[in-house]
């Protein structure tokens, strides 16, 4: 399994430190002990998200997050505004739906980012909506959306700010506090770059002010619950939580707070735009508008007449690196370079190396080194 | 950390061959790779469960896979009747409110198992109850109820039985077709001695039959997802799910069928009577009926005079011996000695000795060597 090379949105490879640290011991999840690594973790996380509030883990997927924050603060027939470019700002429409939330829909064509006009002239259109959820990076898509300039405009209206940052938290750039984000999510298998299934959630004041008065129909996922047994001493979780999972993030919190957030994400947005012109030097095509392509992860157009299965297929039974294909109704129209977590240049190198040799192998007119040779000229 | 002893109704000790398995690296979760793991674990799962149905696996705690399956038969505004003698029955019916089903309350004295004519009152008196909740194993209490024989009466109703084994499922007798369960859930960390963070589910066809109709307002625990994306090939789980808890649980399912399920249970009945004698030898009174105290966790009153404090901190702070304290009302009066997954006359030795040297050590007019002595004497 060592041999594979995971280039994939998300999970991305772990650090052996971080393994290391995972197979621990596990203890008691009400001690002391524990307590203080659920602190630091916490504090680690709220470092990450730049907030100077509190953030809380919970044992389960990036979804689990998005439910826990979504359920938080819109009772059953209340309106939000839920921001769809995409796979997972379909699953934040989809969430809102299930609970019985008044779900608006702002349509997004894949590959393009939302236009934050659009969003101050559907909340001009509406005072009933309480709050939006916008999807910060589409893993779906490979598109950044603008967070930063929404968060500007959405100073002026009372509906809370929801921001899903699941593939981009430690990988581009999320101020909790600056931008005005209310109700932020992440998951661990990502930029973060610790092992899936552990998800983490901060909120404001105003959205803390809401949620006081939300019946959340959620049990697992009532935020109420994570903010009795964090107040605890020693802090807790309302439900027992995967120790070692904690122990884990743990761990790649300290890598990034080693390494340096700021570093960090510079790392990554250098990765993203040495691939996009490999992508370029191997004439391929991006899916997403150059401009708002993904710092974490590239969309890319499967080239005429290779299907799916031949090009990943052969990128990962040949030469052992896995990408990802497309979602939904892009499914085998385009594959996806995660580029998240612990990557540098040799990472990309051997990615486009298995690319260049693919296309070759499937009979396309390319030169098989463009592409990683252009990876060195970006790393020079 | 490694120096503490884990005597808890869960998280249990893990072997150092499943941690080592967990930290193996990650492989991507929609591979064909993982779905063999993902086959092999649940597969697994369904022996332990004993069941030819499919088991589902859930990241998260037993309370998000009890929400997973209360929220699946149940639309809101339909009845249940939930037996609640314990912290864990009455999260069952919690769970059940919160979803807006309408939950009738069977209440049983706790440290009492619950009678089955007592629920066979309940449903003649109403048919319109959709589903029972049991609780196999009430951690809060040390108290096992009689699931087998609530199964033999279940089966002249239509109503469907749901079972919580989080604690009991590999430590006592649990036969989900036999018994005719139509819903069982479970947790990764009690008896089956994995970490904690994973879940398990298995329902009957009868169940299926009324998932189809119940429009559940969960969205990362719906079960339909779950089912939806189990029958793909590869099967895969709806949302990223802890891969690295799964290698974990799988090593830790290949562990139990080594031993042999029945043989592993019978250790369990073993370590649960030798505890109940030495819990008698150094003068103490159990909190639960003799003829009902758990297989896997036995509840002890708290001698006079001495603080949960005092003693728990003692076997743990001086000793290295962690026990669980009581739950709710019982907290300060009830101590719990943990004995699942990986217990033998070892761990209960130690457990004894520490145990009858704090009761000393707090100036109880006890022979100090009088329960670890009876250990022996159980094992000779």
């Amino acid at each position: 399994m060592d041999d594979i090379l995971l280039m994939l949105p998300g999970p991305t490879t772990v650090a052996p430190r971080v393994l290391e640290a995972m197979s621990q011991a596990v203890v008691n999840h009400r001690s002391a002990i524990f307590g203080e690594i659920l602190t630091d973790t916490s504090e680690l996380m709220s470092e990450v998200f730049k907030t100077q509030n509190k953030s809380y883990l919970i044992t389960g997927s990036g979804t689990a997050v998005m439910e826990a924050g979504i359920a938080a603060i819109a009772n059953p027939g209340e309106k939000v505004l839920n921001v769809v470019g995409g796979k997972f700002g379909e699953r934040f429409m989809k969430i809102a739906n299930s609970h019985g939330i008044d779900s608006k829909e702002l349509s997004v064509e894949w590959g393009k980012a939302v236009d934050p006009k659009d969003i101050k002239e559907a909340l001009d259109a509406d005072e009933n909506i309480k709050a939006i959820t916008v999807v910060h990076n589409e893993t779906s898509t490979g598109v950044a959306a603008p967070i930063k300039e929404i968060g500007k405009l959405m100073k002026n209206y009372d509906a809370l700010y929801v921001v899903d940052t699941v593939s981009s938290l430690g990988g581009d750039y999320v101020d909790v506090d600056k931008y005005g984000i209310d109700v932020c999510v992440t998951g661990s298998q990502k930029c973060l770059a610790a092992p899936p299934g552990m998800a983490a959630i901060t909120l404001s004041d105003d959205a803390w002010k809401v949620v006081d008065n939300v019946n959340s129909n959620s049990y697992y996922l009532d935020m109420k619950a994570y903010k009795k047994s964090g107040g605890k001493t020693p802090p807790e979780t309302p439900y027992t939580p995967s120790v070692s999972l904690i122990y884990a993030l743990h761990e790649s919190l300290k890598i990034i707070k080693e390494e340096g957030l700021d570093n960090r994400v510079k790392r990554h947005h250098k990765a993203a735009q040495a691939t996009v012109k490999a992508v370029k030097a191997l004439g391929l095509e991006l899916f997403p508008d150059e401009s708002v392509s993904s710092a974490t992860v590239t969309a890319v157009k499967m080239p005429e007449g290779i299907t799916d299965k031949e090009f990943r297929g052969t990128t990962r039974d040949k030469y052992g690196v896995e990408l990802a294909g497309g979602q939904d109704h892009l499914k085998g129209n385009v594959f996806r370079i995660g580029h998240m977590g612990n990557i540098s240049y040799k990472e990309l190198a051997i990615a486009f190396s298995a690319i260049g040799m693919t296309l070759k192998d499937l009979n396309l007119d390319v030169d098989p080194g463009a592409g990683v040779s252009s990876i060195t000229e970006s790393y020079l």
